[in-house]
């Protein structure tokens, strides 16, 4: 992406004060611009950067009036933060999708039908009797199983895999390394010691605008499906069990993991490292604390958890600071009894 | 697969009441049966889904007598629930091993020798001097180094990767992007506070029946082996440290780690993000909690752990639920020492 | 790797008895040594197996006077634990850079440069305008992106992915599956319960002689970079959040999590499966216990931590050691109780 500041400056509504023809590439923090950005400055306390940036170009709220001679081009607007972020998602969507056409070798198998303005990347597979939408991007190295499903606009980062008979929903990410239907972890213990394969058979439905991060793995159901549903949002490394479901607008951080079965409610925020045990339902609302242990079900909704077992987290802040103490609680204890027995 | 209702009846012994024509293609559970699919009806609770499942067929005890008219065929049997299980096993055998032959582009190293009836996927890579047994499944992305030995009927599947040396056994499966044999994290400190990187050049031994989750990481031994017994069960996002060893049919759950040089014994069931210290002698039979810390060896068989640090498991619940109570416990304790003081 | 005992003893600059043309080619401890393997005695416990195992030769102690007979051929050096770790790195160093010259099929985008010695493993991908340096190892399935530096003699093991416009130093070693530059977790709440994505556009920088786990996540700034200094060490499936740093020397051990800007000092030591919350600040050469939760910044330099969530390590283990006593404390209490009441 290269632009002018005066095509910026009208893609944002704003006037420019300096030279706007000057070119912009990228972006950058104002503390951090040089020749070719385009930075921004919102809050006051920053203002000293704005007489030393080397960036080309300042968005600047229109209020602004500069107490020094400024080097860069402003751009002046109604509100200079929400400016910039509307510009880093344009050019962040550009990006994302700026890829089109199929890189050599890539491989696909028979009744696989790609939609337009696609992308797949050298060395990526995709098996057969797949469906993928319009826009869809598939770095290198993704796998892609039979009999897929994959909807309009959503990128597959490089190495991303998902097996077969798996729905994909539009504008998702996934992100590098991730896997989506995996098997699950299912395994039937015998008289003699050993186990038995539960064959895993069902798929993973992840709805529309879905991110899955780098690494992360979501099995299968046993049968059915394992169901992430609509604006989910997981971290990196996380763990999902076969046949848990997520429900919307649920965001879960970094390498927790969901044992098979459980079903989290709607609009609830996942801490990192967290587990759960398996056949919970979690109630929606629920917050949970990074590394907490949550082994019952959550009716109410709306509650905070913390701790390994997890309990309310008002409560398990009371009982760690008591923790501390535990040593001078003990002291106090022994110094009770000596006394009480005189 | 595609079998009709009177095959899978001769399959399971059973009888067919009903069209016995109709062919089946999936397994479903009765609520969710579409056409096509064969389910099974077992526990009374499900009965009312008899009569409105869409499925082609459904497996009944030989006792069963229906209260209404039921459309799909059905197959009477001795035990449904066993007769269903069966057929899963069957078929998911079926799948895993169906396919057969190598697609191109796949790569293979010199003084490689691969047995019959086995697949390897597009953009495989088989390093030197390998032996792979008969029917062994290589998916697409799998990497496998130098002089690797790979047992008859295991599946390494999508983007799994078997590093040099290491040997496989028979009927394993890796799973998606899972690793076997990368160098251990093994660094000295030198005196002007840097490392140097202690080299790994041991392998990792899979005897049969293993199976290695989605994610997981299994270091290759300093020098001499990493080694995971028969028929160890590991889940996803697992990390094994360099030189450990897991005893036959031990089941450890996702995101779990095992620190290096720790011997876990036979039959363990370890829960998930479970830690072990490394150089640990863990006992065979040992259970240990999920988010448990395990930080000494367990000599006594057996036995049940909890907690991080771990401890007995009945001992650690009883502290646990005292730790709830610990701001009663200290208010209890000012009221008594005020008293005291009277 | 195939010398005679007169070769390696030259190398080590030992005397040998015995005979000097044996060929060795690999390395073993003297309890596990075949034929065509060299090994070392140093610990007296261990010198029993010196006058059984198959070993072809036998590094010792100048001083070492053999009791018995000994088949294997003998290196006297100075220091036989030295002069085998010499011979190991020596080994793992040939090893590691033995591989050059390109497979096919291999992509390289337009613009990009490769220095001199390097290799390019089948299936392996580098995008558009990288800078590739001298004696760099780039293994099948690894995916480069584009405008990416790679520094020389760093070696990019199988299906390690960095994203475009990162930086990678010299002498790394990123190892299998790890992903370098993924998007990190960045997500506006909407008043509509929705999350809206906030665009990632930094990059990763990894300065001089960093490793990087297998399946370790390293995610790129939003703006700017995330840092990992020279010298630091991550272990398999860690955790790197955006706009982390990490000072130089550090160590983290595996499954450890870091969240957002959080800024970890130089020489710190990180055990496993520790959490570390976002925007904190963390003194240099501070240790934390493994599973630990770490949510304050630390000031004070070179301090222990323990627990989660974290305070002084030896603090800490006294309130653990209560922790087990609480169940008695309880009763003890109860009893002042009834005592007092009288």
């Amino acid at each position: 992406m290269e632009l002018t500041v005066k095509q910026i400056a009208t893609l944002l509504e704003g006037e420019v004060v300096g030279n706007d023809l000057l070119k912009v590439s990228s972006l950058a923090k104002i503390e951090e611009g040089k020749q070719g950005d385009i930075s921004f400055l919102s809050n006051p306390k920053y203002e000293s950067f704005l007489y030393t940036t080397q960036a080309s170009a300042v968005i600047v709220n229109r209020s602004f009036q500069p107490q020094k001679p400024v080097a860069p081009a402003l751009i002046f607007v109604e509100n200079s933060y929400s400016a910039f972020t509307q510009l880093l998602e344009e050019y962040h969507r550009q990006i994302s999708f700026a890829r089109i056409g199929v890189e050599q070798p890539a491989y696909a198998g028979a009744g696989t039908q790609f939609g337009e303005r696609g992308y797949r990347g050298a060395f990526s597979y995709v098996g057969c009797n797949c469906q993928i939408g319009t826009n869809v991007k598939i770095y290198p190295h993704v796998y892609v199983g039979d009999n897929v499903q994959i909807g309009d606009n959503t990128i597959i980062q490089p190495g991303a895999r998902i097996l077969s008979n798996c729905q994909i929903g539009r504008n998702c990410v996934i992100h590098p390394g991730a896997v989506i239907g995996s098997e699950g972890f299912g395994f039937a213990p015998q008289t003699d010691g050993t186990y038995k394969t539960i064959p895993q058979l069902g798929n993973v439905i992840l709805e529309d605008y879905v991110n899955v991060g780098a690494g992360t793995t979501i099995d299968c159901a046993t049968m059915g499906s394992t169901v992430i549903r609509q604006g989910v949002k997981l971290d990196n490394l996380v763990q999902i069990g076969h046949n848990v479901e997520i429900g919307r607008d649920t965001v879960v951080a970094a390498q927790t993991g969901i044992a098979g079965s459980t079903k989290i409610g709607e609009r609830c925020i996942i801490g990192g490292q967290v587990g759960f045990a398996g056949h919970l339902s979690i109630a929606n609302g629920t917050k949970v604390g990074a590394q907490s242990g949550v082994g019952k079900s959550i009716k109410e909704e709306g509650i905070s958890l913390n701790g390994s077992t997890a309990f309310l987290m008002r409560d398990n802040m009371r009982s760690q600071a008591v923790f501390r103490r535990l040593p001078d609680l003990e002291r106090r204890l022994d110094e009770l009894e000596k006394k009480t027995e005189k």
